[in-house]
C-alpha cells in the first residue's frame, strides 16, 4: 500500500461539484451553479482579440514568457482607480482567483496553525485553510453589513491567526457586501494585530445597484491586506486569469511559489485579454452583463416574494454578484429536502455545503446569473412546492 | 511583522530564471534557456483550430467546464500506443507538467518525510520535494544509461521514501535517457518497496534518433508509477497543458487537490489543442520540430568536438530533447566563469544550478533547440575562449 500525505485527509471535495453534476440531467432547472450568463460572454470580440494577437505577435504568444507587463499595468491602473495605493510591480498575475488564494495560503500558513474564515463561505476558501491542515476558527457574518468585525477582533487578539480570508462584495454564498465602516476597521485590525487579511474579490465588478465601495485594500496603509482579483466572473471563466496585489517586497516570494506550482500563465491568453481591455471593451461588456444579472436578480427576488414570503422565508438582497441566500423556517433541512427537489426537477446548493463547522441547515444558495427570467420563475415555483411539502410533512409527523 | 510560512523558507527561486533574465541583453547569445524553437511552433494551424472551436462551440468554450472528455481520450490512446495499460479515466489534465509534479507531491509527501530525486535534476522537481520541506535523498545518474538503479534500491530499502521522481527521456539537464532494463527495474522496485515513482516526461516525443523506448509506466502493473506528461515541449508552452496517468481510484483525490489549487484548465485551450490533435497535425509538427532540433544538436556536438575536445571536455550525446551536458576539466568552475562568459556575450546554465546537494561545479547545460545553427557555432567558439582563458588563469596562478 502506497501511503498518502496527511494533507489529502484534510482536503474535502467541494460537495457543490457533485451537486452540479446533477445540473446536466434532462429537464432539471439548476439554480445551483456559479456560472456567468453564457450568452453574455464576449465571444466574438474575444475571438477578434485572439486573432489580432496571433497575427501580430506571432509565435512569441505560444512560447514561455514572464508576466505580461501591459496586463500588469492595466490591472495596476484599475486597482488605483478603485482607491488602492499600489504600483504595477505590486500586481502578480495568477491562474484565476483560486490560485491567488492558494499562493497566499502557502505564503503565510503552516499546517496546524490558526486561520480565521467566515462561518459560511466559499468552499475554495475552506480548501486553502482547513484543506491545508490549518486550525480553522470561524466568525459569523451579518446578512446586511458583512462579517462580524468585533468577533474578528476577538479572534485576532486571542489567537493571532496566521491569516484571515474575507469576501468583501456580493459574498459567496451569502450575497451580502461589507459596509464601508467594516472595511476600514478590518484594514486597521490587520495592521494592529499583524494578521494578513486576504480579500477574496471575484465579484465587485458585478455591481448593478447601490453605492460602489473601495476594496478593504484601499484602507490598508501598511501592506497587511492582500487583494485577490479574478477575470473569471467579470470577463470569462476559461481565460483562467486572476491577480494578487501585495507589497512589492513579497512579489519575489509569490513568484517562486507560483513557479513551483505551475510555472506561469499563458502569454497568449494574457495578451488576448489585454487586447480586449486595451480596446476599451470591458465597460460595455460589464454594462451588458450586469443588466442581464440585474433583471434576473429582480426576477428571483420577486418570485421569492410571491412564493417564499408566505412560508416565513427570508433572503438577502444583493446589489450585484451571482447569489441570493435564502433562510427557511428552522424545521426545514435543505439537505434532506434535496432529493425531493431533484424529483421536482429543480436544484440549489444547500447552505450546509458552505458551513465550515456545521449549521445553516435551513438555508440555501440560489444563483440567478445563469438562468433565463421565465425559467427562474418556474424554478422558484417548483422549489416553493418542495418546501411546502416538507413543511406539511413536518406538521403531520410533528418533526 | 507578518509571519511567513516555514514552506517559504525551503522554497528556492530557480537560479536559472535569474540567469535567463540576462538572455535579453543586446548581443548576448543564450544557450541557457529551455525553449522550443520559436519558428517551429504551429502558430497558423493552432489559430485555425482556435477559430474553429470558437465558431463551433461558441460561448461554451469561455465558461467553466470539467476536463474535456475528447482530450482525455486522445491522451489515453496516445499513452496506450506507447505501451501503457490505462483507461481514459486514468488520465487527468493539468496546467502543464509542473502542476502534475505539484499535485502528486501533495498527494504523497508530507514535510519532513524522505523523498528521493536525482543528484542533478530539473529545478521544478527540487521545488516540489525540497521546496515542500521534504528530507531529500539523492541518487547519482549515469550519463549513458540514466539513474543509478542500485543506489535507488538502497534508498528505497533503507529510507522507504514517500516518493521518487525520475526523468526517463532526454534528461534535464543531463540529456541522457534511461536504458530499457533500468525502466523495467524501476517499475519493479516501485512495487516491491511500495514507493510511488513519479516519471516526469516532458521530452519523450522529441526523439530525433535512436530507439524509442516505452515509459517506465509501461512496465508498471501495480499502479506504483505515476506518469507526468506535458504539451509544452511537444506542442507549445503557452497552452499550459499537461497530464497525469494514475490509478483510477486516485483520480478523485487528484481532482480535489487540483480544484483546491486553481479549479480547472481552460476549456477553450483544451478544445483548441484537441482540435489540432484530432486533425492529425501532431505527427507533421513533431517531424518538423525534431528535424530542426536534430540539425541544431548535431551542430552543437560538432562545434564541441572542434572547440571543446582539445581542452579535455566531454559531453552527453542526446537522442532527442533540448539539452547537452558538458563536463569540463575539474579546475574549471562554471559559476565563477559565468561573468567572463557574459562579457564575451554568451550564456549557459552552470551545472551547479541543478545540483541538489552541491557538486557539478565543472559542468554546464547547453540548450540547442532555440538557436540557429550558425549562431550555435559562434556561441561555442566564444564559450571555448572563455574556458581557455579560465584554464590559462589557473595555470598562471596555480589554482
Amino acid at each position: 500500500m502506497i501511503a498518502l500525505s496527511s494533507e489529502v485527509a484534510h482536503l474535502k471535495r467541494s460537495v457543490m461539484r457533485d451537486l452540479l453534476g446533477l445540473a446536466t440531467a434532462p429537464g432539471i432547472i439548476s439554480l445551483a451553479g456559479g456560472l456567468p450568463a453564457t450568452e453574455a460572454l464576449p465571444l466574438a470580440q474575444y475571438h477578434e482579440c485572439m486573432t489580432a494577437v496571433m497575427q501580430r505577435d506571432g509565435a512569441r504568444a505560444m512560447q514561455y514568457a514572464p508576466l505580461l507587463p501591459s496586463l500588469r499595468a492595466w490591472i495596476g491602473a484599475y486597482m488605483r482607480s478603485r482607491g488602492v495605493d499600489c504600483t504595477d510591480e505590486q500586481v502578480f498575475i495568477t491562474n484565476g482567483g483560486q490560485q491567488g488564494l492558494t499562493i497566499l495560503s502557502r505564503l503565510f500558513l503552516d499546517p496546524g496553525q490558526p486561520a480565521v474564515i467566515e462561518a459560511a463561505t466559499f468552499t475554495g476558501i475552506q480548501q486553502v485553510t482547513a484543506g491545508r491542515g490549518a486550525d480553522v476558527i470561524t466568525v459569523p457574518t451579518d446578512l446586511e453589513t458583512g462579517v462580524d468585525v468585533d468577533a474578528l477582533e476577538t479572534v485576532f487578539r486571542k489567537h493571532r491567526p496566521r491569516l484571515a480570508v474575507i469576501i468583501p462584495d456580493f459574498h459567496n454564498p451569502l450575497g451580502v457586501s461589507l459596509c464601508r465602516e467594516k472595511r476600514e476597521r478590518i484594514a486597521q485590525l490587520a495592521t494592529q494585530y499583524e494578521v494578513p487579511v486576504i480579500e477574496d474579490d471575484p465579484y465587485s465588478a458585478l455591481r448593478f445597484m447601490g453605492e460602489t465601495l473601495p476594496p478593504i485594500k484601499a484602507f490598508d496603509h501598511d501592506g497587511c491586506v492582500f487583494y485577490v482579483g479574478s477575470f473569471s466572473k467579470m470577463f470569462a471563466p476559461s481565460v483562467r486569469l486572476g491577480w494578487i496585489v501585495a507589497p512589492a517586497q513579497l512579489i519575489p516570494k509569490i513568484t517562486v511559489i507560483r513557479e513551483s506550482i505551475d510555472l506561469e500563465s499563458s502569454i497568449l491568453t494574457q495578451s488576448a485579454v489585454y487586447e480586449f481591455l486595451s480596446r476599451g471593451l470591458l465597460d460595455q461588456h460589464l454594462a451588458r452583463l450586469n443588466a442581464i444579472n440585474f433583471e434576473r436578480r429582480n426576477t428571483l427576488i420577486d418570485a421569492l416574494e410571491t412564493h417564499f414570503a408566505p412560508m416565513g422565508a427570508t433572503w438577502t438582497h444583493p446589489e450585484g454578484g451571482l447569489f441570493v441566500w435564502v433562510t427557511l423556517p428552522e424545521s426545514v433541512n435543505t439537505w434532506s429536502m434535496f432529493e425531493d427537489a431533484v424529483r421536482e426537477k429543480v436544484i440549489y446548493i444547500p447552505g450546509a455545503a458552505f458551513a465550515v463547522d456545521g449549521g445553516f441547515c435551513n438555508t440555501m444558495r440560489l444563483n440567478f446569473s445563469n438562468t433565463q427570467p421565465d425559467v427562474i420563475r418556474e424554478a422558484v415555483a417548483r422549489l416553493a412546492n418542495v418546501v411546502q411539502q416538507t413543511l406539511e410533512k413536518d406538521a403531520v409527523y410533528g418533526r
